[in-house]
């Protein structure tokens, strides 16, 4: 843990960000910014944005989210490229730190960037960037000729059991996620993005996530979710690379090419019914999700990472781990050895204005290889018989086809344009 | 900066907290634990419940805010009085980053901590408390003859010109503010409030902050709100004790008694038109403020603590900082040295389904000693003339009485009841 002096906004601004264009964007580099007394470490700050896969994924999961899926405006396949490539420079620049362009520049013009990041960092921010399959004329006409391009893992999801998705926080043609430690950091880049975008894209929902409940790393210690379980303690690690082969990445020898080194993201946002969930037994909520609320241990064990027994009978005959519990039917074990990288956030949108209810929960982010052997039949299985159904819905969500990484000189998406 | 060793969630986990609700408490007192990566530090991590005033006025501006407004649904004073009571022990317990109660208690009973922030230490949680004028019976009956005792400073706002206020995120009969440095102590705070007041009260509404507008305190660099601009670089500073006792306290002589020691607070919820700010030109941004974007700098000046200079005249004959600029309305200078505590937060919350544009802003809070001397005039004139007017409108919010701090022994509002 470094503790570097914490460089001053003050300072950074005395520094000559207002100098000019050039001077603004370079001076800002290599620099770890932050709010006074929390200085960020200027080597773990920065997440790389260039690589083989997109960041954001295998990424130790950051505390704070802000994803964001967008309409297509444009017919014009060339526009939506020139927006892919505007969307890969500001990205490069944001992850790095640094703002899209000159905030000070021409008077006369609207500042190149807004400003509300200034000073706070690269924070770690990762962009993380996918297309939707109405982007492939899937619910509509084709105008960029993708539709022979669209991966059959990209099939549209079922309807599931209990869903009441809500179109207007569902679908969209592209996605973005931003991850960050700093939320102001996320929520700037989510708005540039959709400044840029502007008339080409439209932001048609996004969801902020206050806390992370997933770990993506082995040394991340596991979180709490708002039911007040430790969340995803078998969660897939972004460094066990072969696990991610086989679960997560896209291998060359899947189809389509496009997508080889890619992956799949599928959301949720999960309302918690929050009042009945807290108004539940100890033992009930513990039977609901199967293990015990406050070391996280399975019940046929004691401590949270002992193995899962689901065949262990207890005393009265019956399984110790229930037959509706979460983790019982969520487990690699009942779905064929399936497993997705979960990174979801809990979030919280005040009060239902209908039932007066607080209206907060998990919104829910994995990716897998294939959807089709990945989250559809795990929620299938979810949504017909877990015990948690009783105290949560899915009211939004999204499926998106997330492309390779990005080489320097390249752009997001290029492999289905190029 | 202290960069002592992380105390993991599992070692917290595994000593003893199950073991039994004495120690559980116990157990966890005098620790800022933080998640994996993230050290707090142990002394500053707890920000101190009792005292001559409540905490979370004076104290340096947290990073994240959740604040909530109740409805009383009892009629009874006792039940009122019982719930302040249980409100009190709570927060003593919260703020010092302890579980209300063993999380681990009873199986067949609800845990009586709902457990999301387990582990995640104290965070610098303040916890402030306050009554809406409707408790006083303003607007219908009065079950518990508080009528009397209500102070002429919390008389009810006018509805200002532009106001655009919802009833269903406005008002309240009490609020609580919850500021911590993680979004998640915050937000359990508050549930746990509510979970303890189910019957009692219900939560009317409530916003997440998801990073500070203000600073409270002249060690804490100035932030940007979601406007790109620095926020508050005259605010009243909590260590400035003259200002604090000239402005923001209620004295020992002012009426009526019960308040000596407390102050007033003002929230509202801002929504801004960012896509319109974003498409202004930097000079209108900063003739509509009257500060330089970048530097932070009044028009008059070039740094961001130079004196604002309201009558230079530019050699156009106009004056330098524009007639209708936001600081020169918001000015002490022209508001009889009006001076408000503010502690700001910038909020998002989606998008506008009416209107598809992002539904984001400032959740503005401000304190004082005197609403009638403080928010009204400053907000008349700013709700006259004031050229954010075009970028912003005003669509919830509240006014409430802050009773004075706590002594041990004591609790919330006592001063009213006793």
């Amino acid at each position: 843990m470094t503790s570097g002096p914490a460089i001053s906004r003050r300072r950074l601004l005395a520094g000559g960000l207002a100098a000019g264009a050039g001077l603004a964007v370079g001076g800002l580099g290599g620099y770890g910014f932050a709010r006074e007394g929390q200085p960020v470490d200027p080597q773990s700050g920065v997440e790389p944005f260039y690589g083989v896969h997109q960041a954001g994924i295998a990424t130790a999961a950051q505390e704070r989210i802000q994803f964001a899926a967008f309409d297509v405006l444009t017919a014009r396949r060339d526009e939506l490229q020139a927006l892919l490539r505007s969307w890969t420079s500001a990205a490069v620049l944001m992850t790095g730190g640094q703002p899209v362009g000159n905030p000070a520049g021409d008077p006369n013009a609207p500042p190149s960037d807004t400003g509300e990041a200034l000073g706070l960092g690269p924070a770690r921010l990762t962009l993380t960037f996918g297309f939707g399959p109405s982007l492939f004329g899937s619910s509509g006409p084709d105008p960029f000729g993708l539709g022979p391009l669209r991966p059959a893992a990209l099939a549209d999801l079922p309807q599931f059991a209990h869903d009441e998705l809500d179109p207007a926080i569902s679908g969209g043609d592209l996605c973005v996620q931003a991850c960050a430690e700093d939320p102001q950091v996320a929520f700037h880049a989510i708005r540039e993005l959709a400044r840029i975008g502007r008339g080409t894209v439209a932001v048609r929902w996004s969801q902020l996530g206050f806390g992370r409940t997933s770990s993506t790393t082995a040394a991340q210690a596991t979180p709490r979710n708002l039911q007040g379980f430790l969340d995803g303690t078998n969660n897939v690690h972004g460094d066990d690379q072969p696990t991610m082969d086989a679960s997560v990445w896209v291998a060359a020898s899947d189809d389509p090419p496009w997508m080889a080194g890619g992956t799949y993201l599928v959301s949720r946002r999960i309302r918690m019914r929050i009042e009945a969930w807290d108004r539940a037994s100890l033992a009930d909520q513990q039977a609901t999700i199967g293990r015990t609320k406050l070391s996280g241990a399975p019940l046929t064990g004691t401590a949270e990472h002992d193995t899962v027994d689901l065949t262990k009978v207890g005393s009265d005959g019956k399984p110790v781990i229930p037959l509706g519990a979460h983790i019982r039917l969520a487990a690699p074990a009942t779905n064929g050895g399936i497993r997705l990288l979960r990174r979801g956030y809990s979030f919280t949108d005040g009060i239902d204005s209908q039932t007066g209810q607080l209206d907060g929960g998990l919104f829910f982010v994995c990716f897998q290889r294939d959807p089709r052997t990945g989250f559809v039949p795990v929620q299938t299985r979810l949504a017909g018989s877990d015990a948690l159904n009783e105290y949560i819905v899915h009211v939004g969500g999204g499926l998106f086809a997330i492309p390779p990484g990005i080489a320097a000189g390249g752009y997001i998406g290029e492999t289905l344009f190029g």
